[in-house]
């Protein structure tokens, strides 16, 4: 019998958090599900904090998993020529110093698509009902009328025009919105209208009914969302965050919603998450926040990271170029 | 010059409600962009309370309004032939022993459906979504994940086939929902995927992710959401009522949201409106409260009233039948 091609070792959270556990029943399905032969793969199984992940560290050649044990992968990942991830997002792991110089590191981006195409439909069209200034009422017990237009006709801007904000631009288009992206390097990109660059941006904001973040978070992107941002939005235009907390600056924010300049937001994402109970920003005026869950779909979720993980294996294994690699120095 | 065939008379309300304002520019607009030749009329504007009211419902033929002064009508208003609400739900003037015997009354069924599709668009997605569990949670400062899954292959229950109640089988079909209409006497509607008799609510409700009602109140529909109602839906399953307030037994509907027996409930309407500062329903958990905003686009709500006038306008001159006129022993 041949020897396994691939050893992959998948890291799963303590806590029971189903959404993100990958196990070998997930593993065995993709297995059987997949569309393409698949490499011959010996797997393991292991949560955060078991003592024996430094020996399986050092046995496998491929990782799956999320919230890396970064000190034990420097230490011990020498073998590893993969690191997959479940999740989108890699800030937590900047900077990339403990990756092992012979594994290339992927994310999940894409997966999320269709919950958040989804969820974005969903807060657009809270937004333009005023929900978030009906949820700050309900919370003063106060019956206050306004009522609202259908939405058609009106323009959305979004940041990030990768998988997450493809998904928001197609939630715009559905609901008949004029689709502005915001890409560093602009170029057209399909469910986009139009494209600016980032230069552009505090122009762009002025035209926009509804400005959404779905960046990832990098240097160049914290604190993105500012008061001179917030202030080139119109009057009465709503926002919603579906990257990351830290692309915000919180008091900012919380500064145009009670100032009435912004008519609402939502947001997805905060810092620090989780949100602490004493947080000024549970009772803010016209602020919705929900807990970090637009984008995860918990019965398809593991499903397509394991498809995503086989196909890189398959990559990997001819020598392709693979999905969703990390740029080392760009940090995305 | 020829007589003016109408006398109209448009009896507003004194507040100021912008979106159910129907003024003189109004009425020019809506016979300046009349589809069809519109017989003559001449047109006073008057608000509630007006000394005038008296002399001017002798004077009309024709009455335009909503919260209409019954008995000022049933004094004076022996005239007059046509009363079109700019309303749908004609329960505050029930019984109709106030309407002469000369007049018709005919409600604004049917303009209400575009704002309202698109608001039960956001509805399901928002019980979908399980928005009312985050509200409460954001109301106790806690962040407390939850994630849910894409909604298409749900099921609808929708009580009410009318206008209100198509708008709503048309965003779940948008949705990808299966669409199930419960009708007094059943027969095929558009937009449903199913049509079930009264009857047999109580075995559909265990079938229906979702359950919303459009009906008129009516002796027959009080209180028909009462406890039995709630204990036949499906654990988790989402509630929302774009009819009467008075259509929930609300203290039952509170306490199947508090066992959890539902997953959240999205209530449009309520009793009493406005929904008083002390009531329970304010904080019952799962619960979203919006102040009966649902159905009006205060940018086509008057126009689209002003069109329906003129159309029962002129199959009166005709001697057509009229649109959405109430049928006096039904009462809807």
């Amino acid at each position: 019998m041949a020897e396994p091609i691939f050893r992959l070792l998948v890291i799963n959270a303590r806590e029971d958090e189903t959404a993100l556990h990958a196990s070998q029943r997930d593993f065995e399905h993709a297995l059987a599900t997949a569309e393409h032969p698949t490499p011959r793969i010996e797997a393991r199984f292991l949560v955060h904090g078991d003592p024996t992940l430094p020996e399986a560290l050092a046995w496998a050649n491929v990782l799956l998993g999320w919230r890396l044990p970064r000190p034990l992968i420097a230490a011990h990942g020498q073998a590893l020529r993969l690191i997959q991830l479940i999740n989108a997002g890699i800030d937590p792991l900047l900077p990339l110093d403990w990756l092992p110089p012979g594994a290339a590191l992927c994310n999940a981006s894409g997966i999320h698509g269709p919950r958040l195409q989804e969820w974005a439909t969903m807060v657009l069209l809270m937004l333009q009902a005023r929900m978030p200034f009906f949820a700050t009422a309900q919370r003063a017990h106060l019956w206050s009328r306004r009522t609202t237009p259908c939405i058609a006709g009106k323009t959305v801007l979004v940041f990030g025009t990768g998988g997450l904000g493809s998904a928001v631009a197609r939630a715009g288009r559905g609901l008949g919105l004029t689709t502005i992206g915001v890409k560093r390097t602009p170029c057209p990109v399909a469910d986009f209208d139009e494209i600016i660059s980032r230069d552009d941006t505090m122009r762009a904001l002025g035209r926009a009914d509804f400005v959404m973040l779905t960046l990832p978070l990098t240097p160049a992107t914290r604190g993105l969302a500012d008061a001179a941002f917030f202030a080139a939005m119109r009057e009465g235009a709503g926002f919603a965050n579906f990257g990351r907390g830290a692309l915000v600056d919180q008091p900012a924010l919380c500064d145009a919603l009670d100032r009435e300049h912004l008519g609402g937001a939502i947001l997805d994402v905060t810092t620090p998450e989780p949100l602490p109970p004493d947080s000024p920003l549970w009772s803010t005026k016209n602020l919705v926040i929900t807990p970090h869950v637009s984008c995860d779909d918990p019965t398809t979720y593991i499903a397509d990271s394991m498809r995503l993980l086989l196909e890189n294996l398959r990559r990997l294994a001819s020598g392709r170029k693979l999905k969703n690699q990390i740029d080392k120095l760009k940090g995305y």
